[in-house]
This record gives structure tokens, sequence and C-alpha cells, in this order.
């Protein structure tokens, strides 16, 4: 085994201290790296806190890791000793059922393995352990090549923010004659602006506060709507091919879908933890009226995030982050549930 | 002004009586129809008792309308006296919007006016009277040709029902290789049934009642499944490429989404009064989690209503009826509430 240290919470909704582990040992197919950054998502804090579903603990979380290869195994052929590389959200799948063949292992038939609050059932069975510590030993098929020519740790939230907006706007095929809205501006909605623009499409932003105009333009957005200003939602009435929706929050799925066109779709990325709710006859008629759409869509898959890493290097997109010692991992979250944050944290694993 | 008679609601949650009322005159693109049949859509009881909105009273409901042409006007092309002819759920739209444009008059941009409990706000702003009427007195634009192969009676719900399972179904491009489930066998859902059918699907019939199994199978379904049995729901997990939900009472969204495949798409066709939910944060991830969609349809415009009515004569498609007076509307009425239908009753304007 291989002795790893990290942060952990002991039990659900407890405070992230820390904690000495072991890491398997570097098998045939697997890389240990160094991990030099990991994320901060906002799925990290849902999870301790129990918000999805009740978690295994000790939990370590991260899944925005990137890092250095330290150790290879045997059988390895797609990294070598001191390449960048980098592990999202998922650590394994099965392997055999169509979805891990196409290149869609987060969809995985019988369920993926989560980098953390999960058990390896398709590995060694026992609990993942993710990135908010010093080294990680991951399966080849897992990890990605982190491009050098970007800031590595502005590199980091790629691998969850990036590839989750990433996916849908490819999958539904966003770009140049697309007017695209993203409704929430942290850090998947900050991903959705950089990734919509590149593709070509008009982006405009929906928030509740008028402070964010300057800094949504200045992440490229075409457009930037008050959504509590009743004649800057009035301009925008069914002119939507696409929303983003990276809220969390529970929100207005009807007030949404009337800013749709006819045919539009309303892309949720985020967790919306009070659910999806169109109510009533006339919520039904806000879906039915314009042959609208509620789509979801959860991260993407291995060869993707290669692909939306590859894009990232060509385009010059990173996150806008802040780099944060571990031991201010608290302090992170508390600015995190205020919305106070542009638009990332990033922990610095020197720090640990 | 023509003197039409009919049945009416005086005021909302009324029954409905004999009304003398007036049609305007045939103007030069009407034709003016002798109403034969008229299908009873779920949708009139609901507008009667304002379930959608306030209604305007008196209402003249029907909007699934087979007749024969009695007289044209100077410039109509399309039709001649004699002509058998059918108007569906809508009788005008603003014409000049990309929608209509299109030959998609249910979505215009403006609104469309609705066959009945509706102004013609592009015509003479007046309310519109539906088809439980002897005559009606309709734009050829918004008219259609009923194919004289077919029994005329049993026509008639083409004009709501089957447009309107008729209409998603090929705009998702519905055929050969898809499992389809529908979910709900009455008016509208013994149409999808045929038209899954029809178009080369394999299709499941979704049933709280074992008791339907030897109808659903007659009207062509492939498979059964009863909802309440736990060991047939779990052989359709995951398996399903379409649902065509045409329920309206409520019902749990999360449960359905577990029995489509990953990119799956539930298509809502019914007007479901308690609105549309997923619950929490499970209820986000069974959408999210196979990137699946919830959609919405409304009938479907001119050129696809004719185009159905074709494929309906060329496939030899009708609906299953009970032919009524139409003194035994109410009857008929208390009847559909129960599901105590097969599947659609039409009323023989005869008898009126």
């Amino acid at each position: 085994m291989i002795a790893a240290k990290g942060y952990a919470a002991q039990r659900a909704n407890e405070s992230l201290t820390p904690w000495n582990f072991e890491r398997r040992k570097v098998g045939a197919h697997d890389v240990q790296l160094e991990i030099l950054y990991c994320g901060v998502c906002h799925s990290d804090l849902a999870q301790i806190n129990n918000e999805w579903f009740p978690g295994i603990f000790p939990m370590v979380p991260g899944h925005e890791i990137v890092g250095r290869v330290i150790q290879v195994g045997g059988h390895v052929n797609g990294f070598k000793v001191g390449d960048l590389a980098g592990v999202g959200t998922m650590i394994n799948s099965c392997g055999r059922c169509d979805h891990c063949h196409d290149g869609l292992e987060q969809y995985c038939e019988e369920g993926v393995v989560a980098t953390y609050n999960s058990l390896d059932k398709f590995g060694d069975g026992k609990p993942a352990y993710g990135g908010y510590s010093n080294t990680i030993v991951s399966h080849e098929a897992f990890t990605v090549h982190i491009p050098s020519t970007l800031n590595l740790a502005a590199t980091a939230p790629l691998l969850c923010a990036g590839i989750t907006t990433y996916s849908p706007l490819k999958h539904w095929k966003v770009g140049k004659g697309h007017k695209v809205a993203v409704l929430g501006l942290g850090g998947l909605g900050h991903m959705a602006v950089k990734f919509a623009v590149a593709l070509g499409a008009e982006v405009t932003i929906l928030s509740t506060s008028p402070q964010k105009e300057a800094d949504a333009k200045r992440l490229g957005a075409h457009h930037f709507v008050v959504t509590k200003n009743a004649e800057q939602v009035e301009s925008v009435k069914a002119s939507f091919d696409f929303i983003v929706d990276t809220l969390s929050a529970e929100h207005s799925f009807d007030f949404y879908l009337s800013l749709l066109k006819v045919d539009g779709v309303h892309i949720c990325v985020g967790v919306p933890l009070g659910g999806i709710h169109l109510n009533g006859a006339l919520g039904a008629f806000s879906l039915l009226g314009g042959r609208k759409s509620i789509v979801g869509s959860s991260c993407g898959g291995l060869a993707e995030t290669q692909e939306m890493l590859d894009f990232c290097a060509a385009h010059k997109i990173v996150a806008d982050i802040e780099l944060i010692d571990i031991k201010d991992i608290h302090a992170a979250y508390d600015r995190m549930l205020k919305g106070d944050i542009k638009y990332r944290f990033v922990i610095d694993m020197a720090t640990l």
C-alpha cells in the first residue's frame, strides 16, 4: 500500500481535518500522481453534508485533480513518469456496456465509480478517496493528459466544471447562429460562457445581480440581463435557443422556459436540490406550448474530457480561480455558499 | 351572418345545453362545413370547467370536426362544395412569423387562435365556437381534406388525438429499432400506439390495469407492462428510447425516467394538471444521470395534419370510437373521467 495524506470529513456534516490513509499499490495499468492542485466543487460540500445521498465516511473530497506522474505500472502505455496528468469525477466503470464502449463512461449501465464517496466495485471494492490529498493512484484509462501550455492551477477545474459544461454544448451542437443564455455565474457558469463563446454562439448571462455585468463582459459574454428587471426580461422573451442552467438553488423553470424560443432546450448541469418543477397546467403548457425540452447532462466521458482539454489548449481557455491553502478550505466553502468567488477555488496541494 | 345551433356551456362548470348562435358569413377564403361528426376531447371538459385558464362563455366545445363543404368563398382554391373536410384545434394564426411560415402554426409567435375558447384576434375579434354544432365557417388554410376511404366518424379524433401523437413521433424521428412506451391508454394513447407501430417501433403499453392487456395487443402493441407489478417493471428498467406520456392526472416523472435508456426522451402530449415534478436532488439526478429529456409537444401544423391524414389513409388507421347522441354528452364525460371508453367518443351531429 502507499501512504497518503489528505483532508477528510470523518462523519457527515463535520469539518475537514488532516487524515493519513492508504492508497492501493500501483497496478499494471495504474499511474500514481503527485497531486499539485485540486479544484473545489460545490458538490464536495453537498456530499460532505449528505445533501445528495448518505455518504461514505471518512470522506476525502475532490475530483478536479491535476498532478504529475511519479510512478507507472508495467502495462501502462499512455503515460510516463514526469507527465502532467489529471483525474476528474470518475475512476472506474464496468468497461463492458454499450455506454462504456461509446466513451460515455459517465452513463455506465452498472453505475460509474466516482472519484470519492463511492466504492470501487469494479476494482478492490474499497472506498475511493478524492483529490484533497498529496497523491492518487489511478487507472490510466481514467487519467487524462494535461496540456503543458496552460496555467496548471487554473486547469484543475476543467476536470469537472469544464467537462460538465463542454459536454452538453457539444452534444446539443451549440455553435454559430445560436443564442445561448447561461444561468448562474459560478464555477460551471463561467466555464459555460467561455465555451459557448469559443464555439461561436451569442451568449447572454442571466443574473439577479447587476454588479456582475462588467465581469460577465470580461468573460466574453455578449449580453447581460438582470432577471429582476422586467424591461430587460421582456426584451429576451422567447429569444434563446439554449439555456445552460448551472444553479443548484431552487428556481422557477416556468419562468426560464418563457425565455426559450420554440424548440428551445433548457440544459440542467447543476443539481437543483429542490428538484425541477413546472407547476400546474400552465407549467405544463410552458413546455408543450413551444415544443421545448428540459434535459440533463452529467460531466462527460474520458475521450471527451481529453478533447475538451485539447480544445482549451487550442483556445487558451482555463478557469478563473483563487488559489487557496488547504487549511482555509472551510472559509472557502463559506464564501462559495455566498457566491463570493470568481469563480473557482483551487487548493494548492503544496500547502498540505 | 349564418344561423347555427349547437350545445354550449353558458357559464363555467355548467352543463351543456342547446344554443342558437351565429357564424360569420362565408368570406372570400372561407369554406362552410355541414358538421357530420365531432370528437369529444378531454380538453373539452377541462375548458368548460376552467381547469386550464378562465374560459370564454358561452362556450361551444369541440375541435375534432369532420364535415362536408356546403359553401365556398370566391377565392377558395382547395375545396369545392361536396368535399369532405375537417377542422382541428386551430382556426387562425398571425401568418407572418417564422413558425407560421414553417408550417408550425401551433407555435405562432403571436399565439394561435384555438377552435373554441379563443378570440379570433386575427379575424373578426369575436369568440370562436367549436364543433358541437351543425355548421362551421373556416378559413381554407385552416381546413384539411378528409380521405374518403376511411370511416368518417372514426376519422374525427385524428384532428386532435391523432395529430397530437403523430407530430412528436415524427419530430423525434421515432421508427424502426426504437423501443417506445405509451403511457395512458385513452384517446391519445391508443392513437400513439397505432402510429408508433405503423412507424416500425417496438411498442409497450404501460398501464395500471392488467385487464387492458388483451385490448392493448389488439391495438397492435407488442408488449404490455403493469406498472404496479414490480417484476414486470424491473424487466423494462432503462429500456425505452421514448415514452409518449398522454396522462393528464398527476404522475411520477422520476419513476418513468427510470424506464428510459440513456439519451431517452419523455414526450408529454397530455396536459398534466398537477404539473411536472422531479423531486429533490434524486429527481434531478434521474434526468442528469442518463442525459435524458422531458419534452412537450402541442398538436401539429396544418401541413402536418394533412400529412397525418394521408398517412392514415395509406395505413388504414382511424380511432377506435363510440358514436353518441349529443344529448348524451354528459354521460360520455362521466365515463371519460372514469376511463370507461374505448377510446374516443364521437358525436353524431345528425342527433343535434
